[in-house]
């Protein structure tokens, strides 16, 4: 049987190593003002060197017109996913801005909660290049890739 | 003096051929049930064959943590606005989905509104290649252009 | 009748300001250290202040398996266009090189010749956004877009 | 000391059930069919459910203007690969098609040789998400990531 989502390797553990021992600090600083966060219910879960979790409870008023989360939704927790990720392995006193990134939207977007796994794939002094999973998650922890995220990330000094 | 977004060329004249008299009503009727386009304050506003365009105020519930408009609902607003372009030349009883898109953030989302232009690059039967411009207007009415995106929608019957 | 290709607005004029007189030197000389270019028959066409030009005929030894032009010369000639259109507008003593890219394929590469027109959307100190058309053209000249690609160009100083 | 590129987990062992039993043979059928491959001196390695490799030696007639691998190049390779990896969970009688594919540039692509690993993401009826990495290999067999590559592959029957 093709189980494609669930048999997927997991992501590989981080050994970057961060520029700011304070980097969780102010990852969680940096989350608490995003206002849009709040607003949509989102929540910043485990944060290391090279990788962030966000997770987003279901919740109707951020769907599109089939009842499933919107697009534009998934993409939000997975960009402020992976502005973190990049975002810890800067120096102190840096600012994290998104570039760009492109997303894959594998399947509809259905679940009781989301949660968005970003990793860095490559960090540089200047650009660092991540990467997103979007799960959608069932009342029984089941967890299934609904969107991939390739993206870039800048850093302000 | 370099002035690239506003001395950009509009968009085209659209001159495709909706396969659905009714597209206009089709796609009002779809973009109320977006519950998330009432949650963020989102309009749509001119919808034709092969184009769409949907705005945005600006409210500080939706802003990162630089107070400008999050990438996410930048991004929210573009896909929109590109999944109903790509509807507009769909035929009566099918359903649009995002297969994906990209977006390169251009400059910080600063204004009191935002619109979110698109316009089909090539419908085909099944996939419609769509783009999007995403404008910062400021108090006087100034466009600035913020975001670009391309993508990929599908036709489901 | 449909005719998204033809019927799509001319790309616009461009008004940037280079900030190298010697853009045009700079450019051709650049073009001619591109091994590849010979290699596969491009051609350097025409180059203003923003916007590039190359050119591609038809060869059997660059097809994919139903004897199309591949995606990846239909790529080559895009990124080749769209570094050039980003460094024409970057200083003196400057390189270019590519941070990423996307692309969409929208009709088979069919065509006896191939135009890439690239054009910059947003030229920045460090990072220049450009998006690329490609064209096929036939024996009596007549032109369809086939590709479009929107990419980010990094100035090296 | 950071060393993301060795660091980074191996591709998942796939687990795709193939719905063609010649589909090894179906790809290097294809593969030999596509006039490019040859062109550039690429070869086809591994073909398993799921994932494909091509690997491409270094040569001067294939670089941009410092020297090294051009990246259009780059994206041949993993434009194809990700093709095949699609291709192998097709059904008989079936092509494939590049729908899209966003690249990633990470590294000067230096190297004796090159190898593109893709890896399907999502296998769809119509549409198949594929992404590969590419990496230089120097004469000390080490591998370096060079870039990534995230696509959407499309089923024509």
């Amino acid at each position: 049987m093709q189980k494609p989502s669930t048999e997927r390797a997991p992501l590989s553990p981080t050994r970057f190593e961060p520029k700011d021992a304070a980097f969780d600090r102010r990852i969680r600083d940096s989350f608490a003002r995003q206002a849009l966060m709040r607003t949509i219910g989102a929540e910043l879960m485990r944060v290391e060197p090279g990788r962030v979790e966000i997770a987003l409870p279901f919740r109707t008023d951020l769907t599109q017109q089939h009842g499933y989360l919107h697009a534009g939704i998934v993409t939000t927790i997975a960009d402020s996913a992976c502005g973190y990720a990049a975002y810890s392995l800067m120096p102190p006193k840096s600012e994290v801005l998104s570039v760009e990134f492109k997303v894959n939207l594998l399947r509809p977007a259905k679940g009781e909660k989301f949660l968005a796994v970003a990793e860095v794939v490559k960090a540089g002094k200047t650009l660092t290049v991540v990467r997103a999973d979007v799960f959608g998650i069932d009342e029984e922890d089941q967890r299934e890739l609904i969107a991939t995220m390739l993206g870039t990330m800048i850093c302000i000094r």
